[in-house]
């Protein structure tokens, strides 16, 4: 088993970049296996049979570790030296040496951490996602908080670890595997705006909500066959390709797949059609920054998408930007009572378009709507950091969520359930995740407000339900750029003029939510 | 990548039989492997988009190349002669003892062929494959010769080496793949024997139907939910479990996944619901064997179903011996005439049972019926002898099958098409594979005939639409052995008394077909 190389390479015999070529020929075969992978987790999601997950478990630890196995590969650290010395001479072009700093930066993240830290962190994750689901079923911290002072100790010690190898500190460390190059102070700044931001934008926002009537009651419930339909004219509308990707129904939505095979899910909720089409072009917009990454390096780590902030500011532009907008909610009005056979002002695009944009400051971060989103990550971040950084125990975290929830919502859980133990990231042994969220919503908004300044079309063609100039423009300033620059704000430089900030973001919360200028 | 064996095994710390346990190991992986490949090849022929098919050749050759890595590891040898020390020391259990029987078999097939053969085997399928499609639709065979001749070299050269590794004949080396240790001599006296029968039964099987007022017109097409909705219920009645599987479509419909995850397709015709309902009884055959496979041993060679004539003998015996039997048809056309809302003579017990019997011989083997099949794959069993020992070249193919159906079947086919050109499996490099339709059949006669002999209640069950008492016989004699017999003949031997004979499908041809006995 010494050597991983039997595949024919027919029409590389000679290539005058052999240290480069094994590592692009290594790459994409762990990219097919990623594939695989793909593939099998949405049929878990989608179609598998309950009977089948224990054949499916042991299927997907052999790929990860067949996977793991392929990349740790000692061999490996010679063949980055040796490409190196073929870029040094100049033998590479430009997007080959993107790729070989991507596939660095990869080989690097798993190569960092040993062993015995590797399996310590899989058994802690098993542990804390079953005691998890018990512990939230009973609204009882007690039980996760030995299992997560485990999950902290240890991601304590990977973040070390990492830090060492990757040249930052602790907690970007934890935030680079997502996000590659974004810095604690970037974060702070821009976090520390929007908390300072926030409480006076939702006051304000529920109080111009206040000043306008209640929707009416969308009646009765609407067929899940009929929001389907719809759900795939909408995908339609936004550029989907069909002969590249499905729609399918899942517990939790998510996109998956591989990029010339996307499969996005939704679940249906009767009683509220817009639940499930608003999470579709969620979806759809992820769907589409796959779609239309490069075709010639699909197989390659520059081929992916750049990182968890640009891919969570697709989803958020198509969903929240453009799919909420006044002049998207026109035509989608109409549509909605096309397919779903209403009548009446609840289907109206005025009281559709205010249903969609509703705001509540709740206990429950992924029922939050737009505005008080931001709050929940800047919380959970600040969290992560005290965590990684040593300053909060396990044992600290009940109370260091319903502090955050009082200061920035004014609101405090009434239980666990609804406070310390509603998400699943940290019991899964993940830091460094969410500030994406957030960081992808800012990201949403700077992009979509050049887009719609270079191109105004963009909005007219909203209102008679058109993507085609927006999308246009997202494929060739994000989709197409794939990992081509090293970090997200290269991409949003190139695109928009500017490294991220929050302005673009706080001017559409002033239009949408607080009745400053033209509806949005 | 010196060492595989990364995977934590934490309760065989120190096995007795460290050699066995090794391979053990190793095949649960390739086990994982396998069944990935089994869903992503589900996948392939009912979700997938068609924009998905380059990466999915992409992610089933990356898993086929790693498979193959892991079973021809030069460690195995040793691995290998170790474990015959254990078991000679008798460290293993009569299970192990033959696990570690069919862990070599296939390692000895996979390790037999060099790896220039196999590439040439690859490229040579490949081509034949893409061939033969242009060939077929434009019945033409110069085209498919020149790839077909390649395809005969290669595998006499395969045969030859194979023979060598397993000390069989040739052709025994290449049947001995699907249908371990199967005997040219066994498929002689067999073969030889129905093909004495086949003529003058036919003929009086045609004149016995002739004799009998033709089926009633079925009327208005079927629509294909309502087909489904029976097909899931034919599905219930056999015993399919669906915790454990599911019913999908497909263009060609099989049985695939995993024995804890079983996957079977069909298709519908919304003129005949019958070609749906009688394919998802035959796939459900195949099913029920795997799902009926020891749960201890499902990852292991020894868990698996026996070879291709018992896996055979399973879809045949629910599909043809008890599915299309006089007594099931009494149950059958009542749900029938509820699910599809229909009346009249045509939807009568007694005429389905006459459409579903009808002999007419024709030239597509896919499209016979029971009793001229076999003419068929004895015609391709001698031309595949022949091509192995040299004695038939591409060239003389079109003749051979020309003639060859003259004399078993009395007709001659008018072109290529529907002559040599009909079947895939010598285009794709499959040979040795057409023997075991047709033993199949045979064994399923011999197993249903023992069957309800031991226990007449099945024949009434069935009448009821039960096959209760049925399934749990062949759970018991048939599916839940897996490989623990070296040979079909030995489970049958040990089910009903007698390594296969010809008498049982005769007897069974001479009730159903020539008026002898009772109708079955």
């Amino acid at each position: 088993m010494s050597d991983l190389d039997l595949a024919p390479r027919p029409d590389a015999a000679q290539p005058s970049t052999p240290a480069y070529t094994r590592l692009h020929d290594r790459f994409a075969e762990m990219d097919a296996i990623n594939g695989a992978v793909g593939v099998l987790d949405w049929d878990r999601s989608t179609f598998m049979p309950e009977g089948g997950s224990e054949a499916r478990g042991k299927q997907l630890t052999a790929l990860s570790l067949i996977r793991h196995r392929m990349i740790t590969d000692p061999a490996l650290g010679d063949w980055f030296n040796d490409a190196a010395e073929e870029q040094s001479a100049g033998k590479l072009t430009d997007w080959q040496a993107a790729n070989l700093r991507e596939m660095k930066h990869r080989w690097v993240h798993e190569t960092a951490l040993p062993e015995d830290l590797v399996a310590a962190f899989t058994a802690a994750s098993n542990t804390g996602e079953m005691t998890w689901r018990e512990a939230r079923a009973n609204s009882d911290w007690k039980l996760l908080e030995p299992a997560m002072a485990e999950i902290i100790r240890l991601n304590r010690e990977a973040a070390a670890v990492k830090s060492e190898a990757l040249g930052v500190s602790p907690y970007e460390a934890m935030m680079d595997k997502f996000e590659p190059g974004l810095r604690e102070d970037r974060v702070k700044d821009l976090f520390d705006d929007l908390a300072a931001f926030l409480p006076g934008a939702i006051e304000q926002a529920m109080t111009h909500q206040s000043e306008q009537r209640e929707p009416h009651d969308l009646g009765a419930s609407v067929h899940e066959d009929a929001q389907r339909e719809m759900a795939l004219e909408l995908m339609k509308v936004v550029g989907f390709d069909f002969n590249r990707g499905r729609l399918d129904t899942s517990l939790h939505p998510f996109c998956g797949g591989t990029p010339s095979d996307v499969r996005i899910t939704t679940r249906y909720n009767e009683a509220d059609p817009f639940v499930a089409l608003m999470g579709v072009m969620h979806e759809t917009g992820h769907a589409m920054y796959e779609l239309g990454l490069p075709g010639d390096w699909l197989d390659q780590p520059v081929g992916s998408a750049r990182g968890m902030t640009l891919h969570e500011s697709q989803s958020l532009l198509v969903e929240m930007q453009a799919g909420r907008s006044w002049q998207f909610m026109q035509w989608m009005a109409g549509r909605a009572r096309h397919h779903f056979h209403r009548e009446g002002p609840a289907w109206e695009a005025e009281e559709l378009y205010r249903r969609l944009i509703h705001v509540k400051p709740d206990f429950i971060r992924v029922d939050a709507d737009e505005i008080t989103y931001p709050a929940h990550i800047i919380l959970r971040t600040r969290m992560e950091q005290a965590m990684i950084g040593g300053q909060m125990e396990a044992a600290d975290m009940p109370g260091a969520i319903n502090d955050g929830m009082k200061e920035l919502l004014g609101i405090t859980p009434p239980d666990d359930r609804r406070g310390v133990l509603q998400d699943i990231h940290w019991p899964s042994g993940w830091m460094g995740y969410f500030p994406t969220y957030t960081l992808g919503a800012l990201s949403a908004a700077q992009l979509f407000t050049s887009a719609t300044a270079e191109r105004p079309e963009i909005l007219t063609e909203l209102q008679k339900g058109s993507f085609a100039t927006l999308m246009q423009w997202l494929g060739e300033k994000v989709h197409s750029r794939a990992s081509f620059h090293a970090t997200s704000d290269e991409v949003l430089e190139q695109a928009t003029g500017s490294a991220l900030t929050t302005e673009a973001w706080k001017a559409h919360i002033g239009r949408r939510y607080l009745g400053q200028g033209d509806q949005g």
